[in-house]
């Protein structure tokens, strides 16, 4: 690789997700997160543009977002996605499919982002189990003499290396079937009232400024507002269950996630006899938190790369990957 | 009350609900269904304006609509729905608390229109399990000597008298937790990817015409979409799991749907020792066929008012529970 000066030598890597899209430069200087639900219509080509200014050498991509129902099939949202990426940048770009930056069939880019954390990993860290819980979804790949996990999102699920559930967007009223409150046992709505970040804003877990999505009812970040999106998710006003009623539904929404992840991980652990665990992502005190209870080693991302790395871990990891390749 | 034909004697019905607004005059010569989802901010005066062309002379209103997520909280809604009403129509209004035409606190309108349908069938049928089934969301109402049901949503969906969950609009992610597809058990996704629609759609429980409500993808009503977003439940695409994957996920949503049903009437016929159910609703048939599985006594509200009748029960009965008070 020649050196041209900061600018020009810099290696961007992106993980084009369906509501979060990320950055990063593979030496860790420049990372970014930027929310842009796709299924919204969002303008990723906007996004990717003020990346583009940045002028890269080179861009590395990874995508989930090709699952987002603003597309017919997975086929349609790959081809959007790398066609808004190669109109954007004028440098060459290198799509990270799960077998690597070499592929023939394009549905191997299809949530591959995973898999170049994975490989990165398994080069620097050797065998675990690498968690990463983001805003959406959590990813447990079992890493024993590289990644082990299935091809697609499909298979992921049916083996619990996807669990479809992270630190903020998820519905609460999806996760939990009932709430107990002063005694009664109160199942949630399934509609979209409240969802995961709201159970974590309420009990000082996330900050309004990690809150990093759209509220479901458009209402503010505060508190209060979360606290009655909690009330509505059992049908109420939060003068009905008060102040203690919302929080008991977010501590539940809490203890259930957190007992999610800890059956997740240690059916990973069994399977493929696997003792450590690399935490990942923004839930990464989740995650490290379900490993400790569980006995297992731990090795935090934001410990070994530092928290903004963490946070967009794929991104950079993609980024690497390319740096490391005879490609560029 | 005096007759001054047809026009000026009509006594109007409505049912405000969050997703759909449904009148009928008390003599049900006249019913209609509009699909209005106040949480996207649609026109509820517009389409009522076009109820007060009819010229009624009363109208009398229940309403559920007061949840949406557009309304801070239920006295917020009610006091939006309230004023809405009262803009457009001229004729006298009256609005059914959970107490009846007679009411203190605005609070006894909200989610009321139940309450209108066991008050009318408390006389006309005598005791039994009221129970309507409707797009979103299942009432079952314990009738013995008049309606036993709790004054609100939060208590209802404690007691099981209320259970959230419909023929159409349901997130089968928030539904089952999981699909068993060619011998594996797949999670489904909790983002709103597929509806209960689709389900019954694909199974040819439903036509085009009564999925009477937006598709998750805003794409179209066809077999072919439904088994598509089915599909993407489980983050596949149609091809990864074919047809048949997709088919036997519809049939277990049908399956689950059916046993919640079965347990929730077996539920209040045990509490209140009732063995006759009312089914009504939409989803009526679901209803009928979970008491005729509990060997209970069946009465279709659609055989007995018709089935134009039975769909927007709620608006009838409060018409004529208005026609037969002393108040018009």
């Amino acid at each position: 690789m020649v050196q041209l000066g900061f600018e020009s030598c810099m290696i961007l890597g992106l993980d084009i997700g369906g509501a979060n899209t990320k950055a990063a430069s593979s030496d860790g200087s420049f990372t970014d997160m930027v929310y842009l639900p796709l299924w919204k219509n969002a303008q990723l080509g906007e996004v990717l543009g003020r990346f583009a200014d940045l002028s890269p050498e080179a861009v590395a991509a990874v995508m989930t977002g090709e699952l987002a129902d603003c597309f017919s099939d997975k086929s349609a949202g790959i081809q959007s996605i790398t066609a808004t990426v190669i109109d954007t940048f004028s440098c060459p770009i290198y799509f990270w499919g799960i077998n690597g930056f070499q592929w023939k069939d394009p549905l191997e880019l299809a949530a591959a982002n995973w898999s170049a954390s994975a490989a990165l990993l398994g080069r620097e860290v050797g065998d675990c189990i690498f968690a990463d819980m983001g805003s959406t979804t959590t990813d447990l790949i079992p890493i024993k003499g590289g990644p082990l996990a299935a091809k697609t999102d499909y298979q992921r699920l049916g083996r619990g290396e996807l669990v479809y559930m992270g630190l903020l967007r998820t519905s609460i009223g999806a996760l939990l079937s009932a709430a107990r409150i002063r005694g009664d046992t109160v199942p949630l709505s399934p509609e979209f009232f409240a969802i995961t970040a709201d159970a974590y804003l309420t009990l000082g877990d996330l900050s309004p400024e990690n809150y990093a999505c759209d509220t479901p009812d458009g209402a503010s970040k505060s508190r209060e507002a979360s606290l009655r999106r909690l009330a509505r998710a059992v049908c109420a006003d939060l003068e009905e269950i008060g102040e203690a009623g919302a929080i008991a539904i977010a501590e539940q929404v809490r203890d259930h996630q957190f007992r999610v992840v800890v059956n997740a991980i240690e059916r990973q652990a069994e399977r493929h006899k696997l003792s450590r665990v690399v935490a990942a992502g923004i839930g990464e005190q989740v995650i490290s938190g379900a490993a400790r209870f569980l006995g297992m080693e731990i090795t935090l991302l934001s410990e070994k790369y530092g928290q903004r790395i963490s946070d967009i871990f794929p991104a950079y990891a993609v980024a690497r990957l390319l740096e490391a390749s005879s490609i560029v």
